[in-house]
Formats: C-alpha cells, structure tokens, sequence
C-alpha cells in the first residue's frame, strides 16, 4: 500500500537485542544475551497481598486516571528516599515526575531537549535504549571511552575545554550495561563539577544501584550538583512487567517534561503506582527485598566468572562488576564477535556482540554476557558451550 | 539555574482543562469540566478476583517485561474482536499494538510520521490530547468544519480536489470529544472513499463507541478501507487507570511505530495487559458490562440536557449526543465563555470553554460539558448554578 508519506523511519533502529531474543527461544538454547531480571526476585505474595487489599478496600480512585506527575503516594516514597539519597531535601512537588519506566523518562527527556543536531555526550559502550531514545530526535552523538571505574571523565573534561558544547551528558554510573563498570567516586565528583562550571545538564540513569553485591556504595552524582535528571526504576528491584519509573531533576526541566508527559500518555498507570508505593513504604521492606535478591545476582555473577577464567582462562578478558546483571569481555583472538555467535548459537549459547553496543556499530572482540536469568549450573555449562564455539571458530580461522 | 539549552517548550501546550482541573478541586464545586469516567462503572469486584488469579496462579511471567507489541493474549481478544467489528480478519501479529492509552498511540503516530510544516487534518472542535501530542512535532493543523453529523467530509474533499496533501486525517467519529457529535453513515463511507483515492491515511480515534445509548451503531470508517489506524482504549469501558489503549493498521505503519513503541518505553505494562486481556476474554462479560455502565450516562446525559432545557431555554443551543460523555454547546448571547467561567465558577460550578478545543484559541461562545461524574440531582443542582452565573454574566455587560 503506498500513502501520501514516504515510509521512513526518522532515524529509527531496531535493537539487536531484541532481534536476537527470537534465536534465544530455540528449544534448549542457553541465553547469555537477555537483560531480564531473574523471576525468582519477584515478591509475588507481596503483590498478589496488596493488590486485594488495593481493589478491596481503596475503592475506584486506584484505577482512575491520576496525575501527569504520578500519584502522590508514589512521589511521597520517591521524596524521602532520595532526601537521603541525595542529602538534601527532594519535594513531591515540581522536582518529580513518574515514567513508565526509565526507558520513556529518556523519552521525554529527547523530545523536550534535543533538536536536530544537538550533541549528546554518552560513554562507549552505550546503553542501547538510551540511543534508540534519543537517535529518533536527530542529535549528533558524541562518545567519551569508558574504563572499569566508567566513564573517563578526564577525557570529557578535556572535550569540555576545546569548546564541546553538549545539550546533555548521559551516563549510567553503577553497574553499567553493557560494561558493568561502576564509576569512580572521584569521577562522579569532577562530572559534578563540570557541570557545575560549564552549566551542563547530567542524565545520570541508575536502573541496578540497588543491586551491589561487592564493594562500597557510592553517591549519586546528583548528591555532588543540581545539575543532574536522575533516573530510576523499580524494574530491576521490584518487577519490570508494571514498567514504574521516575526521574528527579531540576524544576524548570521537569516543568518541561510534565507538559511532554501529558501529551505523551497523560500520566503512569494509576494501579502499578499505587501497588508499588503501598509495597515500598511498608518499613523494611525494601531492604528485605535487597536482602533477599542480592544473593541471587551475586552467585550467579561469580559461577560465570568462575567458569570463564576455569574454562576460558586468558583467551579472554574482563573484570569482575560489583553488581547488576552483566559482565563485559573482550576476546583476545575474536576480531568481530559477531562471527562467533555463529558458532556459539549453533553449540547451544547466544550473547551480545559488542558492536551492539556503539554508535557506529562497527566489528569489534567484545561482547556482553548477562548472567542474570540462568541458574549457576547453567551459567557453567553455558560457558562449556561458548567454550567449544570459540574451539570451532579458531579451527575456522 | 541556567543551563547549555534555552528553556523552550518545542511548542507543549498545557492542558488548559488540567489547569482548570484545579479549580474544580475547591469544595463543593461541581464540575462539568472533567472528561473521567463515572467511578460507579469500574468492575472492581472482576479486577480484584481476576488479579489474585493472575498473582497467585501465573506465575512471575505476568509482571516480567514482555513483547513490544502487546501481549498476545491481549492481542489475541483485540484480534478475534475487531475482525467481527471490521469485517476482515485482523492478525494478531503485524497488525496491532498495545499502547499505555488511546494517547500514547497519537503520540507515536505523531513520532513517527509528522515532520515540521507537514499538514494534520482535524475536526474543529477537536480533541485537544490529539492536538497536544500532534504540535510537539510542529504540523501545520488544517481544520475542518464538524457538526453533529461529524465532520464536514465533503468539505475535506473540496480541499483535496483543490491540491491539499494531509499527512493524516484525524477524526472521532463516535461522540466526539468536545462535539459529542457522530459522523453519519455517507461521511465514513466517504471519508474511506477519498482515502482510497487520495492515498491519505486515516487515523479514526473511538475511545467512546462501546458507550452507546441512543441511535444504531454504524460500522468504523476502517471497515470501509484498509488506510486507517483504528485507536481505541480500556479506559471509557473498563477503567482508565491502567492506560492500556491498542491501534491496528496497516502492518507497514504499525512496523514503524512498534520501532518508536520500543524507544519510548520498551512495552505496555504486562500485569494490566494481563488483567483486562483476561476479563474481556470471559464470554459475555463486554456485554454484561456495557448493559451495566451504558444506562448510568444514559441517565446522567438526559438528566443534564432536560435541566438545560428546562433552565436555561433559548439562551443556549445544543444537540443530545447518542452516546459518550459530552454536551456541546453554544449560549446566544455570551460571546466569550472564559468570561462566563468566571462567573461559573463564583457560582460553585464549572465547564471547559469552547475556545480550548480549538487551533487558534480564538474566544468564542461554546462550551463543553461533562456530565460524567455528577450524579443526575447534582446535574440539576449545577445546571441551576450555571443558570445564576448567566442572570450575574447579563447583569454585568
């Protein structure tokens, strides 16, 4: 059918993430390429408890429409948490904003501020929906390399200095996907700092803060400057199917982002917001939850890396995240990672190519193994397979 | 704070009905400003049975991510319902996406579609969330007389024999919102007729079909031709306050915006989609529903057209919709309703001037009003109090 439009895509991508989650549902394939949370983490009886209790004896308001913003319960809990978060006062009112995940407050954060041709800072490797977000409003991506202690910021600075002007500098400080590198508490501070001086806007998205299995928490980088959008979610520490997320950020931004809010869907889903907040605020709960699933991501982070350096040994590189759900590698004899998970999907095992993961897309000896949905002793054989992928491409070489 | 961007709104509008919303939260004002459903008409006894099933029984997949394009059980009921509705069969892949709300659909369409300067064709008065998520991507609206036959289509082809090539064509054409008007039989055939012959694409918005109490359905302009994007939404029905909304269309638009679907917030909320997928699915519980809520506007619509009549006489000209939850009307000798408002509201009771539902804003004397949420002797008793607000607006000209 043709139409009055050209059919084009404004600079739409489709993610290769998603296009390979078609091969990961092959009968008896063992996925290391997924970004889901485990289904043991979430509190099912917690919610099936007070979802009664919310359409039992709350009557219709918890499924009417609500406000653009989110309700208040749900920012109430935001408030106080990050009032201690961020070690200032955070207000309900005018400083947040509920998203249907972090995923749209990316969204909304493109279409208000970026016009076509405006420079996004991000590190490489990047976030993949970050890009997809913000590629669709035509923005001239600018990547900064990242490191295991993230983003370097030094390098930023260096940008910065030469007469860089970004609309806004994306980051993904703890646990980053696809690097699961966690940022340096020195670098968190000079990001601060620069913003400050150069009147810079940080989008500082934190989806796996919650999840540290190792090392020392860090602050947010919105505790060192104002200056910051910071995102999160219940995703990853509660369940990801009532896509609840909010960001906090400087009133006349979030001013901006509401009018976007509406247009764009008009407000979060009123019942999800209820459920979760009812949830979280109960005392203790959140950290119970922590307690509880915090384990799950630990053991099965270290039967990956185990079996990696067990199996694998120096063929291969990485360093060991302190939390979230993935582990970054580089192949020592791999050009294009690619041409591996060939070989990998026909011995039973997928992960992500690296190239996925960057602006330009081109080949490179990396790739992103999560370790978030197999069990340890499927990580083990996981890797036995990645293992004779890696033998039956060396012989193809 | 300043920042490397200028604070602009690439053209957001605030609602000016949320605006107004504020002033209908003072005590005892009744308003007849909202467009919420009745709260009476939310099945929560069915949604609290329904979602302890799906907590107790389903497992963690309910509240995991889940497709992009819906889940299939939702998008199995939307199937097999619209391919009796259209009167072809509709897939269940390809051809249908689940959105957070009727809105979010206008939003991606608008995303993916609309380039600055491009030409939106609208009813005037229109819908002003279309208007909202369609002029952040800087359209030039085109509008078109409506009545209460819906929009004037034979005026649309004297356009389109004149040389004009919209983008889209948007129109409600079940008891519009703010018009309450429906399109007659001749103009959806018509309006299918052009789009076949203008190679236009149609985007027909019904969030409001289901509630029907005068008159006989007529089929949707999409059963007419293939060159539509059908919306509709749980909201009016159901409840709203889950945002879950669907469009199906041509399966070479609906690529695209499943791309935009993606990027914006990877996937509808799965345990809502879930949750109403399996209510409307139990065999007659649409019917049972609509035989439940269609009677409560039903009598809200007749209790506030009889008290206008009654009351206010020739001052005012209206016509009785068939179906929805808006009176459109015009006063003979008020030429600015913002400024009748004013008196409304010292009266303790409040609309939505007619000028918030149009392109230029122009004053003008209609008015918009919801009788929704008002019980029928509350109706009666804010009909008396707008009536007071007219005798003060006359007395004070």
């Amino acid at each position: 059918m043709s139409f009055q439009f050209a059919t084009r895509t404004k600079g739409l991508r489709s993610s290769a993430i998603r296009d390979l989650l078609k091969v990961t549902e092959m009968p008896n394939m063992l996925s290391l390429a997924g970004g889901l949370p485990t289904p043991d983490s979430f509190p099912l009886p917690d919610l099936r408890r007070e979802a009664d209790r919310l359409l039992g004896e709350y009557g219709p308001r918890v499924v009417q429409y609500s406000a653009t913003d989110g309700v208040v319960e749900l920012r109430t809990w935001i408030a106080a948490h990050y009032s201690v978060e961020l070690g200032r006062p955070v207000s309900v009112d005018g400083e947040i904003i509920v998203t249907h995940g972090s995923q749209q407050a990316l969204d909304l954060l493109a279409k208000v501020l970026v016009d076509p041709g405006d420079v996004v800072m991000s590190e490489s490797p990047a976030y993949l929906g970050a890009v997809q977000a913000l590629e669709l409003f035509e923005p001239r991506f600018e990547v900064v390399p990242g490191d295991e202690h993230g983003m370097c910021v030094e390098l930023l600075a260096e940008r910065l200095a030469a007469g860089l002007r970004p609309k806004l500098v994306y980051v993904v400080p703890n646990f980053h996907n696809p690097s699961g590198a966690t940022m340096s508490l020195e670098r968190r501070r000079l990001l601060a700092q620069l913003a400050d001086e150069y009147e810079l806007l940080i989008v500082e998205d934190d989806p796996y803060g919650a999840i540290r299995f190792a090392g020392e928490p860090l602050p947010p980088v919105a505790s060192f400057t104002t200056r910051v959008v910071h995102l999160s979610t219940f995703s990853k520490i509660v369940a990801p199917g009532f896509r609840v997320g909010w960001m906090i950020g400087p009133p006349e931004v979030m001013a901006m982002v509401a009018r976007a809010k509406q247009a764009a869907d008009l407000h979060t889903a009123t019942f999800p917001q209820m459920l979760l907040a009812n949830i979280v605020s109960q005392a203790g709960w959140l950290d119970a939850q922590k307690a509880r699933i915090v384990p799950m991501y630990r053991e099965r982070c270290v039967a990956l890396a185990d079996a990696i350096d067990d199996r694998i040994g120096d063929r291969i590189r990485f360093h060991r995240p302190e939390g979230g759900m993935f582990l970054w590698t580089e192949f020592r004899d791999v050009p294009d990672t690619k041409v591996l998970l060939q070989h990998a999907v026909e011995a039973g095992v997928a992960f992500v190519p690296g190239n996925a993961f960057t602006i330009d897309q081109a080949p490179d000896s990396k790739a992103r193994f999560s370790y978030s949905t197999l069990a340890p002793d499927q990580l083990v054989e996981a890797v036995a397979r990645l293992t004779r992928a890696l033998d039956a491409f060396d012989a193809g070489r």
